[in-house]
């Protein structure tokens, strides 16, 4: 079974303006993807990296909706996320903020996008907005590739197990 | 009495990054100008221009709330505006998203920021953050300036009325 044909991201930081995308392909459809984000108990088992725990106090992705989750590292609490939730797109697309209480000022506004590259295939892009160079070279050098690299090896897992 | 000191807002457009700075100053203290921005009641009072009037579905300013209202000339609705709230700092500070029904695509996110600038007067500051420099152009030409400047002087007549 052929399950990561792609098993990086692809994390890139706009040269001009302060946009950072990221890009990953995965071995299942958009229904299965998006569900994989918006469902809570999907979420928690695949999100972030495989060190840190993911308690979810709140996940209701749906147009005006917000979420919140703390981190844990061998119990202990590390950082507190959350953001709001612009639009949404069943199957497509997400428009969110993302943030955390440790960098209240820090703020991102996140476009997830799911292309349907057939034969069971997605494409993923998120495009990443932050209001300056300096913030974007931040978010750049805060180990974030940790995260998104063991978090979408757990998520092709979890994909590999779903029915769609 | 002196409700004028800077009748017109500056509206300036980064020329290196897609952001676009508008500023204002009130003559009225932080928590008023703030109180202004957050009940439904007063808000429907001033903002956007003369010519149209605002019906609010919702306006839940509060960390991770969200916002819906409609644009009415006449009686006809022109224009649906919506938006979830990131992060709110009672009297200092909003971070919310910007978008509208008719062009989903866009959308921007905004930071306000209340400055007591002390002898009851308050400077208003919107960082808005939108993904490409063709949305911030396509911001620039959009017209907004009559909805800021008119809403923004009956901001002025609203506050002159109003008690700290």
């Amino acid at each position: 079974m052929n399950t990561q044909t792609q098993p990086e991201a692809i994390i890139e930081a706009d040269p001009e303006i302060p946009v950072v995308r990221i890009f990953r392909e995965f071995d299942a459809p958009p229904e299965l993807v998006y569900r994989a984000h918006v469902d809570p108990e999907l979420v928690k088992q695949w999100m972030g990296p495989r060190s840190i725990d993911m308690d979810i106090e709140k996940w209701d992705l749906r147009t005006g909706g917000e979420y919140r989750y703390t981190a844990l590292r061998d119990g202990e609490e590390i950082a507190h996320f959350y953001g709001s939730v612009h639009r949404v797109w069943e199957n497509e697309k997400i428009i969110q903020t993302f943030g955390f209480d440790e960098m209240p000022e820090a703020v991102s506004l996140d476009t997830l996008v799911l292309q349907d590259l057939g034969n069971g295939r997605t494409r993923l892009e998120i495009t990443s907005v932050v209001e300056s160079m300096e913030a974007q070279a931040g978010m750049m050098a805060s180990g974030m590739e940790v995260g998104i690299n063991e978090g979408y090896a757990a998520l092709d897992a979890l994909l590999a197990g779903m029915d769609a």
